[in-house]
């Protein structure tokens, strides 16, 4: 949309302006309304920064703001948010409405500015009256800066990294007291996860209670059919390759689950003694980009071809059986990569696709994993007791190297993990960044 | 993929059948195994019903059946599915092939099935050698039916009604103790939810742990910034319009979780008396495809533009500030409805979309609404105590209409909610259908 010109701070008000009962055209009626009031001082130093200085109505409310340019706002959408008591209820911020008898081409029948600008009054053909403040409506203009700055606060932009941004892996470190304890701490670390989809907090106490804490100072654990906390420790009969000291080839947890958690928080208690143990971490935004850049016949096979993730076990007495169908990479509407599947101990043995699909795939497979363990995109790291590892569930993949088993229970490799999902993290991020003077990063 | 014909049960090996090292084609070499024991009976009695008489090995592993006919398994996917201890680890049911190093177009040297026709063993080139059963193969076959009987047990069809099919609302009624006590009134009552996404349970106890107990025989409650269990009732200071006397429009729950709970169980403690708090409950995957049929344009604007769900408050002292974008009607790659968004209160007042689709997004919207409300697609049922109304939250729109505030605090409208995941249903329903002898209902 063009910006229009700037138009005069006074301006006549047409016939119509004072005509109550008459139906504003939904064509091209130039329909004006309060005159501004005569400038008393030349410099109008009160005149606050979104104030409005002309109302026009044609297809749209026009708009004109005091700084000269235009924003137009759909009539329904006026009518649709009108703040009235019958319309909307303050204490819950909700719109009530009722689209069982609301006339969504409802035309106002008079608008009004406030002499200070700062106030706009739309008197509805319904009866209605609507009193939106000029601020309330700048914010909400449907000109792309004003939409991409609402939506800068939906979901942070993402950093695509591969090992060479991560010589001195993790490049940013938080501290654990400073997280749990400052609003910014936290804001920080989550900023940092969501962006980037790694961090590491020190510091932690050697409590197997340390991750729910400080899960429940985000909001409170996601759980699963494996409970809240799970001890990621060897165990005989594990329902879970991750209960033995095997290694585990890099992976996504949960694939199985249509809501796969979205983050994963490993508490480090104990780390294997020697050789093993290690984490591997690659961020499979950037191994998704390369394939689709170098090989889009495997990158297709990998965002269309739709696989039988699935778990069966049981745990504490209750057997489950999850099943999920969906390809390894998938894509939104738009084409982004919205969530990666990777497990190869919880892809199914059914293959549940036209046989001609079937070796095609295993090729694109094996290209994906040949790019993610490269060197260039897989770095390591051997957690320290008193760290927590923090990740993106729905894009980092994650590996464990083999280790020895202890010889006796004091040496035990022992993690305590728990999950949280975005839906509460973002909400955390919001909140914490209108309470905090830092600006949201990008 | 055309069913092969019948072939001979006794086939004479190759010359490739027995020579060890040498590298199967991967082109048309006809390479067979294993002849058939003569039959020492003239009606193989005894033989299973999934039992190979015939291997063959072209560019897949062609198995003919003792019936006649025939299947094709990949190779790639035969030695995926290694079912050795080096490559499957059997108590966690989980593969274990290192794909790092696996090469994906491996050949077998050998293959020998078993006597009996029950166990198919591949001699590979890289040193393993697996052994499926031929029940096992059969089960996973690539031809269509195969395929067919494994994803009915994915998710359930779904049996799309309106309130013809309701006259005597609601169809079935499920009784509490029975679900609590059998595994066959839960199964029941699991697969009724999933199939026509709404069903009532009676006879529960008056308790407000009911609910939670219920929750806890399927698997677990799945929390919201909102709590655990909630108390639906009039109160001040309400950070919800669910928690006024108010009516409440048809509306889908919490459409500003990515994550939406997804389904919805209301405990009916205490009713209002007299007039009002009746709900209204909607199949919305009839409304969408009457839209789609009778107005595609409204349709692909319900499916396509995406709306801002919001959610803000304090709720137990901590304030929550969610936003999910998504169009009302999500559509999954195949173009089938798998989530419905709609909700008045919980739509944000910004509409992060370009000017020129927002009249056009209203119109629809409004056809979508008076679609749902509409007779034929609305059907009205006021909840007794005792009765625990459960429906599908990504699916059925619900609402209630208003009711008089209690005169004093004995006959108030009491309602506890609380949700489940399909997650963690359809693991439960595939449990339970296992265990039961009554098949799963289509």
């Amino acid at each position: 949309m063009q910006p229009l010109r700037p138009t005069l701070t006074r301006f006549i008000a047409s016939a119509f302006g004072s005509k109550a009962h008459r139906t504003a055209s939904s064509t091209a009626t130039n329909f004006s309304v309060q005159p501004q009031p005569k400038q008393q001082q030349p410099q109008q130093p009160q005149v606050p920064k979104a104030a409005v200085s002309r109302a026009r109505l044609a297809r749209h409310l026009e708009l004109t703001w005091r700084q000269g340019s235009a924003s137009h706002f759909p009539l329904t959408w006026l009518r649709d948010n009108c703040q009235c008591p019958q319309c909307y209820h303050p204490e819950s911020k909700s719109r009530t409405v009722d689209w069982a008898t609301c006339d969504v081409t409802i035309k106002p029948k008079d608008v009004q500015v406030s002499d200070d600008g700062k106030t706009v009054i739309v008197d509805w053909l319904d009866a209605h009256n609507s009193r939106f403040s000029a601020e309330w409506l700048h914010e909400r203009r449907f000109e792309e800066d004003a939409r991409k700055k609402w939506l800068s606060t939906y979901k942070q932009k993402k950093h695509i990294w591969g090992s060479a941004q991560e010589e001195n892996f993790p490049r940013k470190r938080f501290n654990f007291s400073a997280v749990m304890s400052t609003d910014g701490g936290l804001l920080q670390w989550l900023l940092e996860l969501e962006m980037r989809g790694v961090a590491i907090l020190e510091g932690a106490d050697s409590d197997e209670s340390t991750v729910r804490k400080l899960a429940e100072r985000v909001a409170f654990i996601r759980r699963t059919h494996y409970g809240e906390e799970f001890n990621v420790k060897s165990k005989s009969d594990p329902s879970n390759v991750a209960y033995t000291e095997q290694a585990l080839q890099l992976h996504t947890d949960l694939p199985y689950y249509e809501y796969k958690p979205g983050v994963n928080m490993l508490h480090c208690l104990m780390q294997a003694q020697g050789e093993g143990g290690e984490n591997q971490l690659v961020d499979s935004l950037r191994v998704a980009m390369q394939l689709k850049q170098n090989n889009p016949e495997a990158y297709k096979a990998l965002t269309t071809v739709p696989i039988d993730w699935s778990d069966r076990g049981v745990e504490d007495g209750r057997p489950f059986q999850s099943l999920h169908r969906a390809p390894v990479i998938c894509e939104d509407a738009e084409g982004n990569v919205v969530r990666v599947n990777y497990s190869q101990p919880q892809r199914d043995s059914h293959f549940s696709v036209p046989l001609e699909q079937v070796d095609g795939w295993y090729l694109a497979l094996k290209e994906f994993t040949r790019l993610a363990l490269s060197d260039e995109n897989c770095v390591q790291y051997k957690t320290k007791p008193g760290e927590i590892l923090s990740f993106d569930n729905l894009r980092i993949l994650h590996g464990r190297s083999s280790y020895s088993p202890a010889v006796n229970q004091i040496y035990e490799r022992h993690i305590v993990g728990a999950y949280l999902d975005w839906d509460e993290i973002r909400s955390r991020i919001r909140v914490l960044s209108q309470q905090e003077p830092t600006p949201l990063a990008h």
